[in-house]
């Protein structure tokens, strides 16, 4: 053996030429506290105002939110209200999407504590503000994919992210649901928070339950944690089945969702094996039932449903029809258990889902998918987003992303709503490119676009009403007559940006 | 609404003001192929030569690998004998460890392929080579919490990673285990891979059972992989058992464990709600057998276990003693199933494991650890790394990170092994601290650290034998005689760095 004083100058030989530092006995502390109490003691857990503190948020920062809980989030009002009350200002809002729930943010806006916005979407009141001109700054609206990729590349960079969560460990293991006899919320997946959890620079986990280390299994690793933060309540749970998604009783909307089954079920895509994604639209959700008794007939069964993940589509996987459900959001209760029980209920970031950078993003092997329309116009462009009369109303979504990525995309849409006509010259807004849109389902028949002549045929051979969609155009025209052009102004109140971060539109203020 | 010319130039100006692009209509390409061909198409599946080619790899660069196939890994000789064909030279090979199957590294570091090697251990013929001498590049040793640090912060910069996985989808969702029926190896966790797919700037995965798209539930995300290449076979499963791991049949090994599960249960920590960890030896892993007797017979269960996941320790979760399993490798096949089929048995990072970085990495919460030596010094240091001929004949592994992080660190060590002394007066090796270590088991008694006197309290209390760590040296000196120093030459081969970065030891060459 090398005597003490040989060893300790090649020690220090070594670390002078790694340029390293030399280790000092005993710098490592020991503490005898059993760990139980001891991650009571040495935790991530502080207060609301300690945390935003300790997160270095300063004036013109920007702050991000998911939307899990949808119209149940309690999580922006929350955040926003304790940084207006420490008189933060001119903040940057980068939500997934919002809702009616996030009126209250008028008056943060008026008061400059919120300068701008980005979203997927946007409803209600605040929506109505925004549409007739109450921010300066025009409201970015991104889709799922898109946002994701903008937080991966650096496009959207977030200082600060709070992401509420329904279970999370004093270290920061969180989730979208709770194992603890105490857990008072469930949302399940995480998918939208996980880029900001991965990116931002601080990430502030707010729990309305607590539980003991290790939260195991969880969605959100401590390692990407810097303080959690106990609340009463992150999101009421029942009100995730909101906004957009809704179980339809409307006759229309089921004689829709039978057409588009009969498209999905006509296409040549439905073999052994296929992926499907439907929107959160009511049609699009009802059409899952019809698919269904075709799979149980025909003996097909699906590799994997993506989404927005729904009761039925749990179903389905649990009759053993779906092989695997891709889960970037639980669009309701049944769905959120089933992500905490079922380990072949996958939990996906929005980056996985369907980041146009990512070869492998779930969006690429997508047969087909549903989706749903404000507007569909004569070159099969799609407005999801502002309604007919120019007030945001809805939410981009994955639409852009599933069209463009799947086999087949189906856009099921009414030729009108009431006194207003949904297939139209060209959508106030444009949000999913006609190039990308490839079938549109409507109860005067069914457009296919004329870029997929093999579809067409396939449809017409299996009898369906196959028609040109400037048909259907002008059928609405006939019924309800030319729309008066809308009273927009020259302020721009939103930018649509196409998933590969270019602008698409703009939305331009609506008068009164 | 706008007219098509108003539109288009508020676009611009939009666009000009953000600095960005404005979108192309057509730009979004549309594939008809159904997916489960477009899959095979598009995907990222290539030869391990093309896989090479496209990393951009180049003379000098790191590559690295895990070792969770421990033994029976077949990877690392792979792609350093195609490394060689291809003609690179200088390379460091950054493993997380390395085994006795790796001798044929010996020629490729004759040849000059590689030249400097990272690892947590080695063994065998390389490892013999040297600790003679045979690199001009001292091998750096590091912990696996170490390594993980080493390379989030940077100071090990990987590359390109080649991570070895039992299965694998063409999008990169790759897995330690495979639910397909062509499933050929399993190896559970990849740990110790993750931080190099999170790091690396290239990402190739390995794997001998491609599967359809989606390979979930998967452990490395595509997010993260560049490319996935198809090869005969990536481990033997059979061989993870080997090296340090084997259950004892050994009497002497069987009275340590009994001593050490004695030590568990009367330290003052074995309550309800523990955590434990234990190591590699087969003493350590006896030991269990012990603890689970008195954990049902008391009526109290662990929280978690830590590791380092056994067989036995996936008994005693399913037998509802333990709730969690957190598992950075898979000690047995047993384990590895466990990984697969139960969602409790949760795979962690070597970071989330024992980063000293992150203050929620698991062994931080760790009540108590069972550890192995080589060697234990009078000032409680351990050498598990080089034997007391000098020949490098171990690993670190865990055994710093946790027995600094514990509330109760245990070494369980003969005084004797033959006629080699295994209490010394000063470690051949500093591998982990004295500070950081709590109690010596013995067959001639129990040696508490004098930091810890309420430890030694409770023992005697509880009827064991304690005694002075002088003494069992004396001891052994009395039995074996003093050693000869060991011939130690002056070329360092070995830097032992601690988990914070800085160097704590060197190992020089032995003479033959």
């Amino acid at each position: 053996m090398s005597t003490l004083k040989e060893r300790s100058s090649a020690i220090e030989a070594v670390a002078s030429k790694m340029n390293k530092q030399i280790y000092k006995n005993g710098s490592a502390k020991k503490t005898g506290t059993p760990k139980l109490e001891y991650q009571k003691e040495v935790s991530k857990v502080v207060t609301l105002e300690q945390a935003i503190k300790g997160s270095g948020l300063k004036d013109g920062m920007t702050i991000s939110f998911h939307h899990h809980f949808r119209g149940g989030d309690k999580v922006v009002n929350l955040v926003v209200d304790k940084l207006a009350q420490m008189g933060f200002k001119n903040l940057s809002l980068a939500a997934s999407s919002l809702q009616d729930v996030h009126e209250p943010l008028i008056e943060h806006i008026k008061n400059g504590v919120i300068t701008s916005i980005s979203t997927s979407g946007m409803r209600g009141k605040l929506a109505d503000a925004v549409s007739k001109g109450l921010m300066d700054e025009p409201v970015v609206f991104r889709s799922h994919g898109g946002r994701g990729s903008a937080i991966a590349n650096g496009d959207l960079h977030i200082d600060v992210a709070f992401i509420g969560a329904s279970s999370c460990d004093p270290l920061g293991n969180a989730c979208g649901f709770s194992r603890s006899e105490n857990a008072k919320s469930i949302c399940g997946s995480l998918g939208y928070a996980l880029p900001d959890a991965q990116y931002a620079d601080k990430v502030v986990i707010l729990t309305d339950d607590l539980v003991r280390y290790p939260n195991t299994p969880n969605s959100i690793s401590e390692s990407n944690v810097d303080y959690v933060v106990e609340v009463e309540s992150v999101g009421d749970s029942s009100k995730i089945a909101s906004g957009a998604i809704r179980d339809t009783k409307n006759p229309r909307d089921i004689l829709l969702a039978k057409q588009a089954a009969k498209v999905i079920i006509n296409s040549g895509y439905f073999k052994d094996g296929f992926s499907i994604q439907t929107g959160s639209g009511g049609a699009s959700l009802a059409a899952v039932k019809y698919i269904r008794e075709s799979m149980i007939e025909k003996g097909i069964k699906a590799s994997y449903a993506l989404g927005g993940i729904t009761a039925h589509m749990v179903k389905m996987f649990e009759e053993g029809l779906i092989e695997r459900l891709i889960d970037v959001q639980s669009f309701d209760k049944v769905a959120a258990e089933s992500l905490m029980k079922n380990e072949m209920h996958k939990e996906v970031s929005a980056n996985e889902y369907a980041s146009a950078d990512e070869m492998g993003s779930a969006t690429h092997y997508l047969d087909m998918v549903i989706l749903s329309a404000l507007e569909v116009d004569v070159n099969f462009n799609v407005n999801v987003l502002v309604g007919s009369d120019g007030i945001i109303r809805g939410a981009i979504g994955g639409h852009p992303d599933t069209a463009a990525d799947s086999a087949l995309s189906i856009i099921v849409c009414p030729l009108l709503r009431g006194r207003i006509p949904c297939v139209v010259n060209e959508v106030t807004t444009l949000i999913t490119p006609g190039s990308t849109v490839d079938v549109v389902v409507t109860e005067y028949g069914i457009a296919v676009n004329p870029a997929r002549p093999e579809i067409a045929q396939r449809l017409k051979e299996a009898g369906l009403n196959i028609v040109d969609i400037h048909s259907l155009k002008e059928r609405a025209d006939k019924i309800i007559g030319q729309a008066d052009p809308l009273p927009f102004g020259d302020k721009v109140v939103g930018v649509v940006m196409n998933r590969d971060g270019s602008v698409m539109d703009v939305i331009k203020n609506i008068k009164d």
